[in-house]
């Protein structure tokens, strides 16, 4: 425990209120499922404007979600964040699945650098991809 | 020279057949700027829906975009192709521009690998992201 | 199980044998502490020859160590498999531990592509580094 | 110009220093070609402990290679840098050379953060390797 508790309530309230006005996530129709320091469960619901010319869901969208996704994890510092790289491994098609799921895991949450292990997965479990994404802490406080 | 003169003309127009039909390309407004075997520069307006809470273009757009060009590109092949991985480096944030644009230059076309660089510029020219996509070359012909 | 079951033991076999003649392997020390189709555990020993002028071990060496790793525990499929990519996240110093440890396990090991991720720790289990190799299976048997 | 110049031949000796007292860079016997700011070409000699079991270099000998020489570049900034991540496409294999060359060069120099683009070349100037690595600047002089 440190001297000065972290309110992780009134930091979740900041990163939900956000996020409420992001347009991009909403129209993406992303849903935090579970929020905690260093972990983030969410999804999206697959949508027809979101499939490529196999009818599978576009990289990109699955990229954009699993980025915004790890996102919120950092957030969970307090602090506004700023995405430095991100890498996606195509595993499998998304593909026969009404949303899809992200997990995202803190591999180390550094004072200026943070570090995230994403897996996104289908209603059946199958994995599709497998990514990482780097954070830098600009230690600009949450709006809100 | 190949025996067998690929017919590029004939390719382009089933790429662009293609492009025509994809949703995803259709709402981020992706235009073809140049196609060309192993080198394609496209461009997407900056649209509010896209912006994050910064007022920076979402990585996750830009990702999207820089995935899609870069499978143009390699689409020049004639056959279909999937994404196996993507990694992107944030340099600059996208801001102040109207239009970003994207050039994709191969690095090698092999017989089942390709690889591809990206830069994203803005209207100024200014760097905000460089990548690299690698996709895999399925052989089954493109429709059309 | 398939038509034709695989002789793992004669995988193995190949694989070590292959593993004695890897000068760059055995200049690493390089050991194989469990090896099955999809995983590898496998350890170097630090060498002062090994260091940077911070005293760590060079990020070089550790994803060397990372790729040969995750290539042994590609050809437990029994083919030769060359590296496409590999990418490597160095959370945190690799100090103060006689040895390095590496698993490798996959996250998918398809008919063409075969990717692993990868997992550097201590002595202490503190985690060094992360990474994601892909590799393209030949299809050519293993020699021996 | 900044109002204090920074005297980049003094930085140059430090690296060189460093560079000398530096085992792993020595082993491989790596020759400093030309190092300037956001810029270095350097190059290694082939050497057969460093050849796999098909007669081309390692992959973590180009790593280690590309990694260092692109560290070379970032100290040019007069403090000590840290690698964050790296990642190294394949594109064709390292061999029938005598050396191996590269060329490093900022994508971006931030503040904190600094991004380059690294290439391998072969003597006949064949590319065989293509990748990316992010340092973060410690803002600690370099030493001597």
């Amino acid at each position: 425990m440190t001297a000065v508790m972290k309110d992780t309530d009134a930091i979740k309230e900041k990163i939900y209120a956000k996020h409420g006005h992001d347009l991009y996530m909403r129209d993406m129709g992303l849903e935090i499922l579970e929020l905690r320091e260093g972990y983030v469960k969410s999804r999206i619901p697959v949508k027809k404007e979101h499939l490529n010319s196999y009818g599978y869901v576009h990289g990109g969208v699955l990229y954009g979600f699993a980025d915004v996704s790890a996102g919120l994890a950092a957030s969970m510092c307090g602090y506004c964040v700023v995405t430095l790289e991100g890498s996606m491994h195509y595993l499998d098609p998304a593909e026969q699945t009404e949303y899809i799921y992200c997990e995202a895991e803190a591999l180390r949450e550094g004072k200026n650098m943070m570090f995230y292990h994403v897996r996104l997965t289908t209603d059946a479990g199958k994995a599709v991809d497998d990514g990482t994404f780097t954070f830098f802490n600009t230690h600009n406080p949450l709006p809100g």
